[in-house]
Order: structure tokens, then C-alpha cells, then sequence
């Protein structure tokens, strides 16, 4: 059990469900692009990348110098913190270890805001106290992974309308936005608020962690020039240039992919509901519930690998995620829990 | 003009002699790697690279653990000089720029010591003054890029013992290092200098500039983990780590290569001479020279894309550097040539 899902690598697994990648796959196009970026593998990658901007900023509708992009999103936490140097940040747990992470690389104080469980895993009120003005840096994932709610808009606005008056940079992480709907991402904010870093990634909607490609957006030139200064030349790779400016174009296959998530995560709910485990309400394409079973293991031992959510700071023993898969997985992981339960 | 070569986005280039990559391309069975890996980019790369890991230790007959990876050597600065933050850093110029932008993102004072033309851009005695107590980092590429010439080794092991004595860390950049030939290396010094941090990279011996890979070689393991976290999570692709693998068996085209490589750098320099032009000496697979002639106008009028070197620090106008490409294509180079020389 690693600090993150998907180690495939160290596990005999024939299904993985501790992965949060689309289960409708690649779109074929994409892979295809993929193909013909290794016959141009010799080129080096435009240091500019201004296709994939042009190909973003069309479809998000944002000019092209609001986007900053980065060999995964990860690549751009790190960029972030070593740009904005903060001295105090504020990451709400339980959340993605990848805030803590980047955070540590760059020094400077964390303050880990727990989000309670009988709070639904959200902020409270309280956390505007803690959002001070000796607070630089704000880390919030909307929908939030391992959890899978969405903020309600209302109490996101107020939350980050505090920070941009507290001068609070505050990282959304927009990971996971695609599969929840497109309407609920706060890139329409991105004009008012200057301070908000808006963080997206192919990797999960398009389901190529293989390619690692995010991109931020954010208004404020000053701070973008901060961030840009902290990424590596040439940070992304011929496969990624490509393939994101085929994924750029793919607004069907989204809609597509938000459909198929409704359904398939609302019929994982109601079974996992009916075998007794306490569920949390989810937009996404993940699920995290409770259980007294050792359940990692029992599916480990099938072949199975889910998430053990009890490394997460602010969980514990007893969470689990699992991604929302096909019908057909979905099925046989149940099948395998329901063998378990008895 | 750019601050690097190769920019055939912004040029119309039928020929790139900016870009100093392998005129063997890359080897067939790296290709059919990356193929495969376009296959498995639906997986998350494995975070610990162990299979890389061992391909290259194996290849280098050094331990597994002395390894880091990086998205191209030009991560591996950045995360460097995160690592050690140094106070002041020292870069021997004229040299490759990404020392420059590495050591600027991190802070901390710079200081150019300048290597003569009349000294061949090789350092002299009076480097070991300004690598004094004070400095914590010095950046050498050996060879020398955008010159092309070997420290000789003597030189080169009293400058790292002198620097090991003072507690400077030493970046030494082997990334040309396979084309002058790998017995010219440093990497049998790594055991008793534990300030040195060798870097070596894939993108130019098996020209794949479009994958993004490199790695360190250091002794020290508190080095090493004070690097690696600086390294965003899952920096390497699916395409790095399974392309990677395949070049770490590649010892004949390596040689190959040195040989190649060695006739037609002998070839061009003779002919440039023939011509005129102020050559100087290189071991490596580009050549460096001085001409009135405004060549990279002229040349690009032709199609014809060379590296003009006066926004390198330390040189100016009249430098230009060509990389040492095909038979075939360095005739074509000379024949432009002799056309603008009339």
C-alpha cells in the first residue's frame, strides 16, 4: 500500500480500481497522435508549445497567455510553490498527498485544516480564521479526491473571495471537473479573482496518465511569470504537445463520459448502500465508503486492487476509494465484495 | 534567434545544424519501444522507475541507488539547485544557458567566470580563487557546449578535488559525453567525490529530444534525497521509462556513433578551415567557429538552420556552432557555404 493508487507495478493485479482514469479509455484519435508524435520523437518539442496553447485557449475560451502548462499537474504544484515561495499554507485534509508534497519541497510552514466527517469532508466556517492574513498559499481540490463532493458554488465563492481579499494565492485543483460537469468549474471566477490558480489535467479525463500533461490558468501576469520561471525548459514532451492538442478538441467524449459516470457511480451507491457500507455522496468518478472489513486485502487476494484510504491524513483505517469503471468491472468488483461480506 | 537552437517552429528549416542531436537517429528497437508504450499510456508509469533503474545501473556498472531520473537533464538542474540552494553559484562561461535559468529560479547570486578565447574556452588557474569557501555550486559541462572541447582530465580532476575540498557541489554535465567517447567520463570518480553529481541524458546520443529523459549519478544519499524531493511526483512518462530501458542495452550504437561522428567532425573541420573560418577544436558532435560573414541569415535564406552564438555570455557576434550531422547533410552545409563565400 503506497502513499498513491495504481502501483500496478509491486501488486499482482488484474483489475485496478485504485486508479481514477476514465473507463471509457483513450479516444482513438488521441492514440493515434500519440503513434505519429513518436515518428517526430527526434524533433525537439516547441519550448512555446503555441499549438496546444491555441488548441486550450479555444476551448476553454481564455486568451493564451492566461495558461501555464506542465508535465502533469504535479509538475505544476511544484512550480506554484517554488514561484510563490509561501510561508504558511493552508491545505484542508483529507485531501490529495500531492498538496503536501509540493508544499514540503518548498519549506515554509503547512497547517492541515481538517475537514470533518459529520461535516461531510467540507470546510467549515471556521476556516476563514485560519485563512489569516499571515497565510500565502491555500490548497483546495474541487471535487475532492479521495472524497469525491463537490463544493456547493456558493460557499467556494465566499471562500475564495475571502482569500483574494486576505491576498491569499489559492490553488483549485480542477483534476477531476470533467467528470463531475464542466458547468461546475470556476474558470468564469478566473477574471475577478487574480489570486486563484486554476489547475486541470488530461491525465484522468482522457485517461493517459502515461503522457502527464496539466495545464493553470490564472490572470495575473505577475504571478504567472513567478510560476513560469520555475518550470523546466522543454517540460513537455513531443507525446504531450500532440496529444493534448487532439484532446483539446474532444467535447463530445466528455459529455459522453459525464453521462456514462452518472449512471455507473449511482448503481455502485445504491450496491454498496444495500451491502451495508456507509457511503459518501460523490460527483465524480470515484467513490469513497466505510467498512470494517479488511477489504484491501480480501480483494487483493482476487486480484483486485483498491484504494486504502487510511494513510490519507485527517482518514484512517477503515476508508476506501474505488473508481468508477465499466459496467462490466464495476460488476465483478461487487460480485468479489459480496463473496467477501458473505 | 532564440536562447537555444532548433527552433523549427518559428523558422522555415529544410536542414537543422542547430540541434545537436545524433545524425543516426534513433535506433529501431527505441522506436518500436515508444510504439508499444503509446499501447500502455492508459497506466500510471511506475513512480520508482525500477526497471529503468535497473537497466541503467546495469549499463553503468554503478549501484541502483546513485540513480535519479529526470524529464530531461533540464529538470534535474532545477530540482539541483532546489535541493542545495546555493548561495552563489559559479558558471565557467560561454557554456549552455539552462545553467543560468536553472540557477536563477532558485535565487541566489551568480557568478560568470569567464573562460578565454585565447585560453580556449578551457578555465584557468585563477577559477580555484573564485571557488572559494563561499560558493556552494559550480556548473561545468564537459564537453563544453556550444564549444565542443574536453577539459583534459588532469585539469578536470584537480578543479572537482579542489571543489571537493571546499564543500562546493559540482554539476557536471556529460550530456555530449557518448560522442567524444564514454572512457572520457568522470564516472569512476563518483565513489571518492561525493560533491560530484553527474548528468547524463538520452535525448542526444539517441536523439529523442521529443521523450524527455536524463538522470544523475552522486555517491552521497543525503544529496540524493534532498534532489529527489525536489522532483514533482511521477515526473518520467510511460514513454521515458520504457524507451529509456531499451537504450540502456545500446553499446554498440554508442560506438558506432564515436566512430561516425569522429570521421565526418574531422571532415567539417578540415573544410571549414579550407574556407577560412577560425575553427575550434571540438570532441564532440558540433563544431564551433568564428566568421565575419553574416552565416545565419545567409544560410537560413537557404533553408539552412545553424546555431548563432552571440547571445551566449562570454562569446558574441561571429560565433556559430553546427552540430556534425550525415555525410550527406554536412556536404549540403559546405556547399552552402562555398556558395555565400563566393
Amino acid at each position: 500500500m503506497g502513499i498513491h493508487g495504481g502501483d500496478i507495478y509491486r501488486n499482482e493485479v488484474k483489475l485496478d480500481f485504485s486508479v481514477n482514469v476514465n473507463p471509457l479509455g483513450t479516444p482513438e484519435s488521441v492514440v493515434a497522435a500519440l503513434h505519429g508524435a513518436v515518428e517526430r520523437c527526434g524533433n525537439y518539442p516547441d519550448m512555446k508549445a503555441e499549438k496546444l496553447k491555441r488548441a486550450v485557449s479555444s476551448q476553454l475560451n481564455v486568451p493564451e497567455e492566461y495558461l501555464l502548462f506542465g508535465n502533469g499537474a504535479s509538475e505544476l504544484f511544484m512550480a506554484v510553490v517554488h514561484g510563490i515561495k509561501p510561508e504558511k499554507t493552508v491545505i484542508p485534509v483529507p485531501s490529495f498527498y500531492g498538496y503536501e508534497y509540493a508544499a514540503k519541497a518548498a519549506g515554509g510552514e503547512i497547517i492541515y485544516y481538517e475537514m470533518k466527517r459529520e461535516n461531510s469532508f467540507c470546510p467549515g466556517e471556521d476556516i476563514d480564521a485560519v485563512l489569516a492574513e499571515d497565510v500565502q498559499l491555500l490548497f483546495l481540490a474541487n471535487p475532492n479526491n479521495p472524497v469525491g463532493n463537490l463544493l456547493g458554488r456558493e460557499a467556494l465563492l465566499a471562500l475564495l473571495q475571502h482569500c483574494q481579499e486576505k491576498g491569499i494565492y489559492v490553488v483549485l485543483d480542477e483534476s477531476f471537473i470533467e467528470f463531475c460537469g464542466v458547468r461546475f468549474s470556476m474558470l468564469e471566477e478566473i477574471e475577478t479573482l487574480d489570486r486563484l490558480i486554476l489547475i486541470r489535467t488530461f491525465t484522468k479525463i482522457f485517461s493517459i496518465p502515461g503522457v502527464r500533461l496539466g495545464y493553470l490558468i490564472c490572470s495575473n501576469p505577475e504571478t504567472r511569470m513567478k510560476i513560469a520561471a520555475q518550470l523546466p525548459e522543454w517540460n513537455l514532451s513531443g507525446f504531450a504537445q500532440e496529444a493534448g492538442c487532439v484532446c483539446a478538441g474532444q467535447r463530445e467524449f466528455i459529455m459522453e463520459t459525464e453521462n456514462y459516470i452518472n449512471t455507473e457511480r449511482q448503481l455502485l451507491e445504491k450496491e454498496l448502500k444495500k451491502k451495508g457500507f456507509q457511503v459518501f455522496p460523490s460527483c465524480a468518478n470515484f467513490i469513497m465508503f466505510y467498512s470494517d472489513e479488511a477489504l484491501y486485502e480480501k480483494l487483493l487476494e482476487k486480484g483486485i486492487l483498491i484504494r486504502d484510504c487510511r494513510n490519507f491524513r485527517g482518514l484512517g483505517k477503515g476508508f476506501y476509494r474505488i473508481a468508477v469503471k465499466t459496467r462490466k468491472e464495476n460488476e465483478i468488483l461487487l460480485e468479489a465484495i459480496g463473496d467477501i461480506r458473505g
